[in-house]
């Protein structure tokens, strides 16, 4: 089943992206209803890097990243690349040299459940990375994984052109056909909260201002 | 025993609270014997704040934050907000509206055995949170838990209106009763410090400063 | 066989050193056949430094950081504090009391499966540590340890006067006896990784590059 | 998209979802290219077990089993529970009450990315359970979940019907469509593995009996 | 506030500390409002232990086990060792001397939250222990810590005196003063689990029993 | 550096082999002054084997079993496998064919701080594993390790030729120099342990037979 390469994904509207990055991670989870999140083990490398882009998946091999090689190709302007051991691993799969080459594709970022080295250089270069650790240990090519088939990265499963959302948050997974949908479920909440932020910061409480304290005092807070 | 909200609580003198700040988590925990520090996997969500107050604090149940709302009426100015979820959950209880509702109560920030969102944006805001994880996963609100009744907060016991101090070094909990008597010890260890802190900079070494010669000899340490 | 403090070691040349410290960890690491790379859980507590430098090792008891003291004493200009506690544990055995001490001493900086405290201090300082983790817990002075003895620190053994480099990928040991054949292998991958990163920003593939593509076939990689 | 249960799930035949169960976990991961494969938390309950059946798949809130009451009307005879938290989460959701629910339905067993209590309970009933815990922790009745829809379960997808199968060495995921496949390279693999272990135990070495040497030696193997 | 020993604690009724062992863990933490339960990494040396008894309380140095020597004095039969370290470690507190000493005094078994060794000699005595680590890492006798005064272990505040209750789900801990209460509230508890039982073994379903059905089609449960 | 395999290693005699293994681990690992004791996290796959043996050591990279092979014809009858991987890894590098050729050359078991697999049947066997975790993953065999050479196996430095004490309580391992040395202190230690066990279990306090009284109190042990 492995060592495969889907050379046409289909892609959420560009248009479309751009919004769900600009809603951030927490929205568009809640938005999708609270689903597509990965685990809190992933953490950018950098602090303020908020993009989101179409998946071209990866499922490598532990300790060996010949397939982002593979995978570099498959990029179109506004890709994020998404890597999936096969199996638990922290290796170093990726540096500024594969960065280099993912930007000149037009690759937004990485994520990766497994490791990312050269964080000073990235960092530089403002290439972001969601990973799984930092660590410089080196990866070799030798067996083959697969590139632009459904994967599992960080808990969330993964299709290739699915909507990747990635911040300080961490990273949500948007299914690509229901993108749309959620963008517009996010800017719906969004300009809720608007206006909830400007009651709140008055003053108001969430008390008074979500009609809680009936349902409080029904299920028995006692006040002392 | 839960769903009790306790309205008044007592706390140490703001100026009391304000010295121990000063001195930071590292100090306050030595003054007080070394007691009170929470684990060390509570992490500010941003480098460097440094706040001391008086606790506010919550139990809640796993993913379920509706008790932040409860606990933000009984929060007043200079009061830090303490959850303890009753069992291990690192769901994003609290986000950026929640905080902009407590900061406008005077909240100074958040510790919570759990999980914390809108990292960015509270970063942005100045609103310090110390927390087990960066986690954007939504909560519910369904079941009660309790206000400023006596929680264990990352190993630590904590009564409400018990001073809490934080800084880049983590989370420090003084008894409400002894916050005086440690600020105390605090400056007089503080004070100590300079002076060592000038000898040191200056070639003395702790070996002769603190007259470890003898008592390492008599251990029976070789130099070879 | 605790209890020895060794006064003399043997150092790399300080050229050497240098030109190590300016490959960095990642580089280095490769260049010695991925060997003496510590484990991921070594982070610095600040982003942004890059160091190298001779080690001064410390095997200390847990919570016991009465050797630190011993081994400031063993510092020459340009040493690298390495401690390994002698059972797994995370207290605070440096904060900035003994960075000053150890700046004074020329010491470049810390390496230690363990915690670190005062951060802030530490950063404003500009003393980078590497540690396990950040945690004020207090230590006693009691029980010996050893200085400048073989450790095993974070999974890799090392040996006094080794050299050890250390930027924000996190540590690698070079072995003293290799260190100049490891910095020429590192000079000539960095030489290489330059032309190859003029290249891939210009859009040339990694997979055209390293000529991949008829190994990838041979394994049967299939494009669909 | 949560709160929905689907009520017809397609199964695998009885005859090959038993083969699966013989062959075990090792061989039926191999058989099927390595996939397939849960976490290494999740562990038996105790020792001994051996099973496979057809997933009844459960998304539930952390912390809330109401969905495994909704799932069990959902069981027949020779299926297993498979539920999956929407967030991290180790709570005891099953015990013996549920066991004895379960088991009166024909279920053979749960798998849970979550805890488990009774366990004394459980062993002496003979109704095992791969669980990430054994933790007492009650949990709530409030949120609904689904039953029957695809999860991400350990870091695998399952889908409702797939086949589980479950030993010593954990769990494996085989998708349904590629039962009958999979037990027929399980066999093959069983079938070979007997004749080599013949050989191995009567001396012969794998290094012979795979034709190891050569390319060995082509890799640079050296022997001093 | 350590080197402390108090010599005097009130214990709970023999015959209610009987049943509550008798209840075991999963019944008392439901009993007692899903409180007093100790983290889940507490596990049992050996299967099939179900104890109760008091406890007797020690706050001890990491990697120092002299406290439990001064703490085997102040045992009295049917009273069970609870020991929690100033700060996480997991080396080897207790073996089999120890073992034979606390049971020598009638204690019923060891709660710590940090290593044990010896444990084939453990299970031979049947002496149980629950602890977060099997580790035959030494201890040194340095430093002094508290007996009987309130500590947190796990997770959990306890009191000199508290009963303990642990099995093979964990470790729960009832006040003193909550003890009748608990006893009855558990078997209250398990009386009803009877009859449910029987109901569930003989094939109806919870969603009949605890009249769910009805709430689940209001909170929006949709079969398909 | 890799790539290399040792065909000659030195081993201690049998006779100080079995005596360390009669002794335990525990007892060993006191008896060497505290040092050699894997990490706590090496566990054995069924409890009750305690063994010793000469270590045939094998670095190998993730995820690659290739070398195990390697290694095998390198066993002579009373040796223990020692594999450690060169990064972080879990993978199920060993399972009942590979312990059957090596049972066959004599070898009496595997420490591997990796995974491990097909424990129902190496329990049947009465093959013993101590490892980092259960884990059915298969392997690769692409890449070459070394057999016989210097590693760090859970924070210990291995030799080749170093004996390897195993039991329930972990991993042991003594310098081949200092076998004989280490069962003589061994011997000691337990001698004089049979004595204090009858004295401890005939009621006297280890407080009176280690006279810790005075030295307590003069520490400031206080009772109440």
């Amino acid at each position: 089943m492995s060592g495969v390469v889907r050379t046409r994904i289909d892609r959420a509207e560009r248009a479309v992206i751009d919004g769900l990055a600009g809603a951030g991670v927490a929205t568009v989870h809640e938005a999708q209803d609270r689903r597509g999140l990965m685990g809190s083990h992933m953490r950018p490398i950098w602090p303020g890097a908020r993009i989101a882009g179409s998946a071209v998946t990866i499922s490598a091999p532990p300790g060996d990243n010949w397939m982002l090689h593979v995978a570099i190709e498959q990029v179109s302007a506004g890709d994020i690349l998404v890597l999936a051991p096969t199996s638990p691993c922290e290796d170093g799969y990726f540096g500024d040299l594969l960065a280099t080459s993912a930007a000149a594709r037009g690759c937004l970022g990485l994520v990766i459940e497994a490791g990312c080295r050269d964080v000073a250089e990235l960092r530089e270069m403002g290439f972001p990375v969601w990973s799984k650790a930092v660590f410089a240990q080196g990866t070799v090519k030798e067996t083959l994984g697969s590139v632009n088939v459904p994967v599992v990265c960080a808990g969330v499963a993964v299709d290739p052109g699915d909507v990747i959302v990635a911040d300080d948050d961490g990273v949500c997974v948007v299914p690509r056909a229901e993108a749309a949908a959620t963008l517009e479920a996010a800017r719906a909440r969004a300009s809720k909260e608007e206006e909830k932020r400007r009651r709140l910061a008055a003053g108001e409480l969430g008390l008074d201002m979500y009609d809680m304290r009936e349902r409080l005092a029904r299920k028995g807070l006692r006040y002392e």
